[in-house]
């Protein structure tokens, strides 16, 4: 009987680390080979699957440029944004696994977040059913570090050392003058706060800037924000605040709805700007000082200068356990990071399984108690488990252009 | 008689390396101890000297904190946008000069773009009116690389090494999903298109994104762009392009202006917004597709991680070479780059002095035989000028927070 393929997609927004736990499944896959027959990937996920479109990492990218996956941002085999539908009887299921038998596929890999979760919950659900042998595995990615039953999800230390590092960048910079000003910091996190908490890692001393951060996981009072801010600012010239994206106030409405609830364009819509544009503006016209925002935006998970090393091999290890973990039988789970902490302080993070019907379709929030200061910052207990997150620095290949060079499909 | 002392300020908006020229004044005047005296740091430029503050650099950051310098963005001195009175006649010459014979000032060194060039000129021009023996040199520094009768500015190398890397990443976060897409990255310079035309190094191969580039040196036209943009979507399903913030129309509004003749905030004033956003607004809304816009607002002149190392360098060399022109009895100068160009096809850079009154108040901008294809792109002059401005990667020292180690004052 012919050895079985192995076959691994991504999905959901891409991270800077994405790439690494792609490299870590396909090499893992490919130093197998007295059990695994080809290593397939799926152009832009599960729905570039259904129309058949994979590669084979054997014959397109081996050796050392399989290596450039761990410092590629974006999702090297495309992504998309796919949920399956919820009743096992749609006839897609059956289309699925007819392709999967096609391909001679006995392992099944899927990097990504919650929604992709969802999938590999949906596709082991269906395979156990109709008594497939096929082993589904997940291995998380996800900037928001909002999937529960892991400590943490690979992609989000990097994305927290670019946010820490900028920041600390941004204050520099924002406190060159005398005058009095503003900066308004936007971060990514709709729902989750965790990446916005980052903000405070910047602080290079006790009281430092930013002074204040606000995530969604408090109801936000644009009154009392103005009143930190004043009060901040007859201390201090400069006043650095990070917002998250997801901000909303106490009825549950986002703040950046204020911006298109006042602003239409030219041809009649609303205008569409972050919570952090709607600020600035805010502490322009009512405190009369200088004011600036900045938007994170992409950056925040696409940035390779500033890949966390420890996050980087945490993403490669994901993917290798993943993969050592269907060899052994495993299916229906997700690759998790459990912490032990040491005597002296410091701590490890080993890889476990975890049931994926129990992450998918849950979201982790910074904990309550972590939020301090009525909802304007974070706690010591915040920053002591974000440090060993963004630990280390990766070496980015610089080419004759003097940029970095990364491996993508053309 | 005892010796003279040196006085250095820095001015106008930060950049990555506007400290490493401050390095190279102060460890080149900290080496000339026999006949530099002090060496003076005033903070917040010429506003604060007026207030009598300055710092001595050999009690209070010498060593290898003074190396620090080196990768600390913003302005360790502080900054200041201050423009002395044009009138010689003004009370503020004698009173500056007062203070500089108070400190027994024999050297004065400005470090900044245009508006402290021209403090520059007017303090020299002063000085030979009263006789004074006073030396005062420019040192350049500006992301916007508008200076005239230099081939390039220190400052700008890093931007354009953190603006071509950025782009890059983000185009492969962009082309991650099989959706239409355009996405536009706003790019600082209000007059001058270097830094926008720094995107075409993103290119990794050709035709690669960003497929357009708009820089404020051609009228911008809207309707031309969204053709633009349909007929590179036809063949492509993800489209970057690069605008400068300063894009203007024919009649010369700008096209950020749009945005704010239209939103209204909730307290009656104009909403401020970049003309990315409105841009994004516009494809949204016209061509139906999915749109972003990315600001890259001030991480383009504070990002310590994407400096340029012959950026770096060349800061250095020219506050160095701009006290040993002092100290040769120059005065009235800015410290200009001048490039060779080798046989090979390689260029070496070399420092030399440019009369400080030829070069404030004017500004350089993109050659128009470099802006191509109807003011949509740069030609391979561009790129060829500025590819050895990027070159080399400096080594951040990480602290036990995992973060870049910056050097400021508290």
């Amino acid at each position: 009987m012919a050895k079985k393929n192995l076959i691994v997609g991504q999905s959901g927004g891409p991270t800077a680390v994405i790439n690494s736990s792609l490299y870590g499944v396909v090499s893992e896959g490919l130093a197998h080979d007295g059990e695994i027959g080809e290593v397939y990937g799926m152009i832009n996920g599960i729905e570039g699957f259904l129309e058949d479109r994979i590669l084979n990492f054997r014959e397109s990218l081996s050796g050392e440029k399989l290596e450039y996956l761990k410092h590629t941002p974006g999702a090297y085999l495309g992504s998309c944004r796919c949920k399956l539908p919820e009743s096992l009887e749609d006839p897609v299921y059956p289309l699925l696994f007819e392709k999967f038998e096609k391909l001679n596929i006995g392992w099944f890999f899927y990097i990504g977040g919650n929604d992709s979760m969802d999938t590999v919950s949906k596709l082991s659900r269906y395979a156990a059913q109709i008594g497939s042998s096929i082993r589904i595995i997940g291995v998380p990615k996800t900037i928001d570090n909002d999937l529960v039953h892991t400590d943490h999800t690979p992609g989000y230390g990097s994305a927290a050392k670019y946010v820490a590092s900028t920041v600390r960048e941004i204050v520099l910079d924002a406190s060159v003058y005398e005058k009095k000003s503003v900066t308004i910091v936007e971060i990514m996190g709709r729902h989750a706060g965790w990446l916005t908490a980052a903000g405070a890692l910047a602080r290079k001393y006790e009281g430092d800037n930013p002074r204040f951060i606000y995530l969604p996981e408090s109801d936000f009072d644009t009154e009392r924000f103005l009143k930190d801010m004043e009060s901040a600012l007859d201390k201090d010239c400069c006043v650095v605040v990070c917002v998250s994206e997801g901000i909303h106030d106490a009825e549950g409405k986002f703040i950046c709805e204020y911006n298109s609830a006042v602003g239409t364009d030219t041809f009649g819509h609303k205008m569409l700007a972050g919570c952090g544009k709607y600020l600035e503006n805010l502490v322009r016209d009512r405190l009369g000082v200088k004011a600036r925002s900045v938007e994170l935006n992409v950056s925040q998970r696409c940035s390779a200068s500033l890949i966390s090393a420890a996050d980087q091999q945490e993403a490669v290890d994901a993917g290798i356990y993943g993969v050592q973990a269907a060899l052994k039988g495993e299916t229906g789970k997700m690759v998790s990071f459990i912490r032990h902490a040491a005597e002296d302080g410091s701590c490890s993070i080993e890889c476990g399984l975890e049931d994926v019907n129990a992450i998918c379709n849950e979201e982790k929030p910074v904990p309550s108690e972590w939020i301090i200061n009525r909802g304007s910052d974070v706690s010591g207990e915040f920053i002591k488990y974000a440090l060993p997150l963004v630990q280390g620095q990766v070496e980015v290949p610089l080419g004759r252009d003097g940029l970095p060079v990364f491996i993508y499909r053309k």
